[in-house]
């Protein structure tokens, strides 16, 4: 018969219940013990050994396995308890691995012990495991995604329901998909944590998530939503990570999190409500994308028990360690700052309805080198304003902050929001 | 260092070539040989020992692992011979797969040896070695596809041209998305192979090929395709295999390949010309989709590289097979016949344009428990004839036949097309 493989388990929040229910019907696993932060709170899944203190499980001998859902930084030195003690590690924890993976893995290197985590970066979908498998042929180009599923609701529910920002939070908050501090969600953080995580695997390279530039959705406004929609677009906030040069020519990575304006005909733009999708383009597979539910009790489980069962099936062979599930890369990326990023961008602007405005604008875009797409007027507003919507073509982040800058001189001129488009 | 992983190449087509040329930047794999139908054809790539016997390749001791990528059921005993010579086998070959899959894979776990194969289900798409291990945990309801490129491309097409089905087969075989014969591919024989395999692996049971039904897209009209957009829908060739229970509530499965009218709500419509797609519906994950390249030199070679440098990591660290990779069910799936299964149905009527007409279908849709969803005729056709679109709920498909049988019989009512609905 098999050894059983033993967990410990930190965290027993909604994805630790999930795992405890989902592991039940293998009988060639036993869950050993588990973490907890309160001993006496109600849960759905009973474990025979409770502790309020992480490090029972870090230094328990009879463990193999430490499973850790309880998320945050403080789990750090935790962690590095359990890899000195030989202990794999299944963890669904994005911000410690975005900020402390390089020296986990190190160390997981050193004790000769793996480090699974298909369930940081978009819950369900498989991902991490297929990069370093199916598709470890490939050199990729580039990685990008809808990969925070509360900010694709929300604006999935702005632009289906004509609702403002701030209405589609509170819906969402009642629905539980948004927390009651939202800002990790919306600011973007989350979404940096998993495309860091992504572009290190993707590019064999660590990441310092401080140099990944980073922008919410807070800013987004229904009429943005209407008017992109008319020119073909839908709003998305997009986890982007792809090789490029700099401007001496030397290869780089520019990833960035943050709304862009995606044509309807891209397969991003599809992607409705909490759903998550991540593109992969690389050679030689090109274009492939993984779309499935990207939070959530039972999906993230599905990741977790993965990583388990994946072990848990070397484990009984010989048990030595996945040769693929170890990070043997230890550069830096190269990473480029967001105003040496070439995009296209859309631009409301404000403006006196009075005669040479779009001349202005369009003298200001031609001073530097920014070609225009579709330029739109559509009537006057009320207080005989003008709105005016302009799309470029690819310029450099820093040429539209000076034209912007520019036109923005005359008062008559201002520039309400500007969106990069996919 | 490591020691090189030795290949013998069965086939050097379009596949086979970009397997070597993808190849060319891993120092560590060594090309031992090929073995081809044609030694004197000029080829792309160059093989230091060519031969035009493949036993060659399956008797050398040099070799570690057999790469097939030339397809068809001729290269079975050579891969027996392979397998008993203990070399490990990647291969594309979904024909082979379906059809002798078991005694192959029950001859390599005799030998200690494994087959891979990502590359004979849906091309570049990472989804065998994610199902055995990301996907794990999972109990899947359902496997969903659209897995055949050149008919999901001719009927892409049909909808966006309005041009007929022998126009856009035509318009494929130019450009080379379909073969001279097609049978292949538009009998829906390429998509029965791949549903198999995804089915044996999804549900852990054999299958049996001639029990699953298959029905190609030659009678799909571009009538079919307006229709079907009016309602919502779009037509697609969708291989299909679920869990349900028998009229006798054993648990059994239904597979087939046919085509479907898909909802524009689904994501599976979306996936248009040459793309594959497939979704699995599973707990503890829910659904989850994987789309891309499902042919092609370079997408195909991604999944056999993929699979060849996975036995290369393992091979390095202890020369022990990837447990997860080794098949170990025997029983045969309990396999429902098409008569027996539930669908909606689409039917294209055409009835002579007499009072009483849609009394009949209605009557004769009443006798066999047969509710509508939808009927529409709009207005007559210039034989005075009617065009009447039904579309039903659930019915069982012996009842939908007996219907149409029973309205048959009076002379004013032939049921010109009849597709189910996903």
């Amino acid at each position: 018969m098999d050894k059983k493989l033993k967990l410990g388990i930190i965290g027993l929040g909604t994805v630790g219940q999930g795992v405890v229910k989902v592991l039940s019907p293998f009988d060639d696993i036993e869950i050993v013990g588990a973490a907890v932060k309160n001993l006496s709170k109600k849960r759905d899944v009973e474990i025979k050994c409770l502790t309020d203190n992480p490090f029972d499980l870090a230094n328990n001998v009879d463990i193999d396995v430490i499973v850790e859902v309880a998320g945050g930084l403080g789990v750090y030195d935790v962690l590095k308890t359990a890899i000195k003690n030989k202990k794999h590690i299944v963890t669904a924890n994005k911000e410690l691995l975005a900020r402390h993976g390089s020296e986990l893995f190190d160390l997981a290197r050193e004790n000769d012990v793996i480090i699974m985590y298909e369930a940081a970066v978009a819950g369900g979908i498989p991902i991490i495991y297929p990069i370093k498998s199916s598709l470890s042929a490939n050199s990729f180009s580039s990685v990008a995604g809808i990969l925070n599923g509360t900010t694709n609701y929300i604006l999935t529910k702005m632009e289906e329901d004509n609702l403002s920002y701030h209405d589609c939070l509170l819906k969402a908050q009642e629905l539980g998909y948004a927390e009651t501090d939202p800002t990790g969600d919306v600011e973007g953080y989350d979404a940096m944590y998993k495309i860091a995580i992504l572009s290190n695997i993707a590019f064999n390279k660590r990441i310092d998530i401080d140099k990944i530039y980073r922008e919410g959705i807070s800013n987004i406004s229904s009429l943005d939503m209407k008017l992109a929609d008319e020119f073909g677009y839908k709003i998305k906030l997009i986890a982007l990570s792809k090789k490029m040069n700099d401007l001496s020519g030397n290869e780089c990575l520019d990833i960035r999190v943050h709304p862009m304006l995606v044509s309807k005909n891209k397969s991003l733009a599809d992607i409705k409500n909490a759903t998550n999708a991540v593109m992969l383009d690389g050679f030689p597979v090109g274009e492939v994308m993984f779309v499935g539910a990207g939070a959530g009790e039972f999906p993230t489980a599905s990741s977790v028990v993965g990583d388990i069962l994946t072990i848990k099936s070397e484990f009984n062979s010989n048990g030595e360690i996945l040769p693929m599930t170890v990070c043997h890369h230890s550069d830096y990326a190269n990473q480029i700052n967001i105003e040496d990023t070439i995009n296209c961008y859309y631009l409301r602007i404000k403006a006196a309805n009075t005669p040479g405005t779009i001349g202005k604008i369009g003298l200001a875009c031609g001073k530097y080198n920014i070609n225009l797409s579709c330029i739109l007027q559509k009537g006057v507003n009320d207080d005989r304003s003008a709105t005016i919507i302009v799309i470029t073509e690819e310029c450099y982040e820093k040429d539209i902050n000076l034209m912007i800058k520019d036109v923005e001189q005359t008062s008559e001129v201002r520039v309400l929001n500007r969106i990069r488009v996919m």
